[in-house]
């Protein structure tokens, strides 16, 4: 890298068996830096219009950002993206682990996967040797089995693996990727994509550092960075509890979404906390490539539920969407129900929120025992919501129905079932509420993949939890978690660009760093004289090239909203009475449309192109 | 400054003869920083609509930035402005020097002037000492003898004095603000308020340093700069040339204004050029407080014209308005015109343009001898020149008429002289040829104190010359000077953020400083976690409310516009046949309203008043 900072894109066509590396120019690199900058470039640039996502003419982009695989915490994760099968839209999920930092290390900022594969196949990459090697003996196993069986057949244990599973084979609408087993790119379906291709998974054994411009700089950060981590409240919490603490926390505010989404309290919530998975089957934490915070849960819990540690343990999201939102108090269930997400390669949220769905639809006779092949699918029925998670992974009985995602399955289901189907564009809603958080509510109707907490910010307690990224880019003023003021919706344009950068650099968002911070260490490793302004820039650009691609895809105004459940009053519990207001979204989000330059219908301004640099993307 | 970054504001009301300071919270400063940033907003904060701006209720604001003061090269300048009795807009003009820095050492972050004095008073400031005092012994005196006379009875001549003229005095629409006897605050007509207010000066004497948070990064940041100044070309061209070396250089390109405007190429341009100046006249060369650039000339020309070198001498700007734009080749009478612009208090560029005006009337039979008290105002009578600048500050003859500036007095000689008449919103057009760089063109039309050359940038050749500041902020791709692309655009809207950040902080242009630098300067003395994003969204706040201030006071897109001339090409020199399409010059115009947020009639629209947290815009 003496000429400036560059890398490697591998590109490979499953149909033809080919594989290419792309090198592309530095000025690439800064304009889309990686992870989804890259993706939002790569799916408008590369596909044309209308393409089935589910189809040979899908890409799957798995893409390492600048800080992907860079000694220093949060920097274990990258981006998967392709044309999203739930939203038929733009599509992306980012992922921690080991992957991504040992793709870097093969010397890979990016792998474009083209085409469909013949038969089952996986990809082993080790630095410049890449193969496509044959993977129908994988076919049908679980992710651990297949994890084992390539590992052994590569004669590594070292080897790192990610792939999809029996649901991603399947081609279940919300299948997801699992990175080493316990980390998933969870949303948009991108297992689906993965399955479709032929491909079971992507072995790397990278052995090169990443290079450096300043690595002096970038060790001090990380050391700076480590120290503080010690100390950091927010970080020593993520450390000691995870995500999980979230049940307790939001069903005391009273936004804890249960039973599909109809309460914000769940009376059985204090079975399912993170204080209770603690003492009684956590059995150690796990985390990504060189980070410090232990996050990630791994429990183990006896028959007759048999939960392996190696595939992790339930994080907040899993523990409400098939916790709360069924209804279910069981926490032996549902962390079977995540184990069996996992070994199966299923997005757990849009898993929960679809059985949650056909909960309501079963308590309101629109589904019977009949479609339900005679489960008694009632809310709170933990050995039923365990049995939908099989059935949609193996796409049996009504599972084949809930495979397709709750917009699909309301449309089969008929009878008014579309009331009960809580999604946005297609992809199933988070387990944040959005009466409780109405700014995320926006976000989510805004959201480029559909609903996506990861794609906006939560409000201004979760800017406050970045590390006061609000404070840095100039927002002095708090403001209440209800607020859906335009103050609000410019905390959600600034956040919303901000989890963009982090996800084009790639960067964990649990991980605090200043702006300053950021800047430095993007700085130590390219050697760019560059700045908050050029940076988020990128992520200007990276959310624009995605609302082009929704927009080029058919997408409209109408389908940025939100189920009607929202604004209607929540009956019981701390927010009795609260809803959101329509006028009031209606007009955030058309504020939101106006400060990030598109007009009135969403459509990005050519001027505001222009002001990115991408005026390509008007004549495409 | 114990709890963080603040300072103090000194309010003037001369009506009521009282001072008092006020103490700004922290944020305030964050958001408006200084300079243009505390301009824009305490006009549009605190004038009402319809204000006279020759009026008492006019405010006149001396405003310092974060950088004034501060011991580093680049910091020796303020702002001055005020509603533009030329334009009736927004009105700004900066200045170096030593006086701004003076008045920071003094403790004051800006001086706001209100009201009107019964007779002529200056202001004493030392310290927190502030007396308003008698001046009616000054009044009509040349900037030399007041300061002179200041100095004397005051005590010291270390005492710092900026003032107005006699053209102030006489409220000539384009009278300046001098600091330091050779330093104006040229445009807008910033002198003329102050002649309304019936202030001749303010001396100000500070014992004060500047306290910093980090005083150590700034004093390695300062001598950095210090020595790369030494080596840097930009800036060792200026310590050589000064601005001077502009006259050839633009000449042989074709760009250099000739005879109000209608050629591009003068004939006697290798008389007055740089280097003529150097070798003939120039007795030493000066600079600004803190600043080993030595860009400021001093002449001195023997009897007749008995030019003082006290008085500074001829930069570009003036030798092109007296010189070329007149058709004047005698260096000699230009360095005599320059002297008495400074001596008398009047911007040399308006004063230029408004004879190059009148002369252009004169060979057209507009004007004549009988208009001109029998002066023979031909291009090219250097004498008729000199002597027109006397009647301008004096108002007398057809001095009185051109005091009113091009635009007004075009209308007051009606017989078609307002094709003539080269000005944007009444303000003079600068000695930048806008079929040239097109790219300034925009910026003459979209400036927000009518054509003003250091509210933009000039094009990427200045881009380049001002340390890369494009490339820092992602734009990587020059440019021919005669494209006028949107991505043109995009470079006259990013360097027009730069400029007004400049402008805001206060820093000087000529200082080439990268952002990231800049940035860490501005860390180093606020101690704030600052980074490019907030900063340069203080200059956005900046534009927007300077361009709300200007709708507010019935400005309207078709004021936003370039004379014909401009659309009509060259008829010889390098540049024969070019001109500007009057179509992509609205293209370029419209693009810009919409890249900076501004509806179709560049109003800003109320969602880019949100996103910059000043919502309350739209409400006053």
């Amino acid at each position: 890298m003496a000429n400036g900072y560059s890398g490697k894109i591998l590109r490979v066509d499953l149909s033809k068996g080919t594989t290419q590396v792309e090198t592309p120019a530095e000025n690439f690199y800064r304009q889309y830096l990686g992870g989804r900058g890259f993706v939002s470039y790569f799916l408008f640039r590369e596909l044309g219009r209308g393409e089935n996502p589910l189809g040979p003419g899908n890409k799957l982009i798995f893409a390492n950002g600048p800080v992907t695989g860079v000694p220093i915490a949060g920097s274990g994760r990258n981006s998967v993206g392709a044309k999203s099968p739930l939203t038929g839209g733009y599509g992306d999920a980012e992922v921690g682990g080991y992957w991504g930092a040992e793709l870097k290390h093969a010397g890979y900022d990016a792998v474009i996967i083209e085409g469909k594969a013949e038969h089952p196949v996986y990809l082993w990459i080790e630095d410049s040797k890449v193969e496509i090697r044959d993977a129908r003996h994988l076919w049908g196993k679980t992710t651990l089995e297949c994890q084992k069986a390539i590992q052994a057949e590569l004669g590594s244990e070292s080897i790192r693996v990610c792939q999809t599973g029996i649901a991603g084979e399947n081609q279940v609408r919300y299948a997801c990727v699992v990175n080493d087993l316990n980390h998933a790119a969870g949303r948009a379906g991108m297992g689906a994509v993965m399955g479709s291709k032929n491909l079971r998974a992507i072995a790397v054994k990278g052995s090169q550092k990443v290079e450096l411009a300043d690595s002096e700089a970038v060790s001090s950060l990380a050391k700076w960075l480590a120290e503080d981590l010690k100390t950091n409240r927010a970080a020593v919490n993520m450390s000691q509890s995870g995500t999980a603490g979230g049940v307790e926390a939001l069903n005391t505010m009273g936004g804890l979404p249960t039973r599909n989404f109809q309460q914000g309290v769940f009376e059985g919530a204090p079975k399912i906390s993170g204080a209770v998975m603690k003492e009684s089957m956590l059995v150690r934490r796990g985390g990504c490539y060189a980070c410090p915070i232990r996050c990630k849960p791994h429990v183990s819990v006896p028959a007759p539920h048999n939960v392996d540690p190696e595939y992790g343990g339930p994080e907040y999201e899993t523990l409400a969407a098939l916790g709360s939102d069924c209804g279910v108090d069981d926490l032996k269930a549902v962390a079977k129900a995540n184990e069996l997400c996992t070994a199966y390669g299923l997005d757990t949220i849009s898993t929960g929120a679809c059985i949650a769905f056909a909960m309501e639809c079963f308590e309101n006779g629109i589904l019977t025992e009949k479609d339900t092949g005679g489960l008694k699918l009632n809310f709170g029925n933990a050995q039923a919501m365990s049995q939908m998670v099989e059935m949609i992974a193996r796409k049996t009985g009504l599972g084949k129905v809930l495979a397709e995602g709750v917009a699909r399955a309301a449309k089969t289901i008929g009878k008014g079932a579309e009331r009960f189907a809580m999604h946005v564009k297609g992809q199933e809603i988070p387990m944040h509420e959005p009466r409780f958080k109405p700014g995320l509510g926006v976000g989510y109707a805004i959201s480029l993949t559909g609903a996506d907490h990861c794609h906006n910010i939560h409000d201004n307690m979760y800017a406050a939890r970045v590390g006061g990224v609000m404070r840095d880019l100039g927002v002095f003023d708090p403001l209440p978690t209800q607020d859906l003021s335009p103050a609000k919706v410019r905390m959600l344009m600034y956040g919303s660009l901000w989890q963009h950068l982090l996800n084009s650099l790639v960067f964990c968002q649990f991980v605090p760093l200043s702006v300053d911070r950021m800047v430095d260490l993007v700085r130590g490793i390219t050697g760019w004289q560059t700045n908050a302004w050029e940076l988020i820039k990128v992520a200007e650009r990276s959310i624009t090239m995605a609302q082009a691609f929704n927009i080029r895809e058919g997408k409209a105004k109408a389908d940025d909203g939100l189920p009607a459940r929202f604004f209607t009053p929540f009956t019981a519990g701390p927010l009795n009475g609260v809803s959101i207001k329509e006028a009031a979204f209606t007009q955030a989000r058309d504020t939101y449309y106006s400060m990030v330059g598109w007009d009135k219908d969403g459509v990005p301004t050519l001027a505001k192109l222009q002001e990115l640099g991408i005026e390509w993307v008007a004549k495409a």
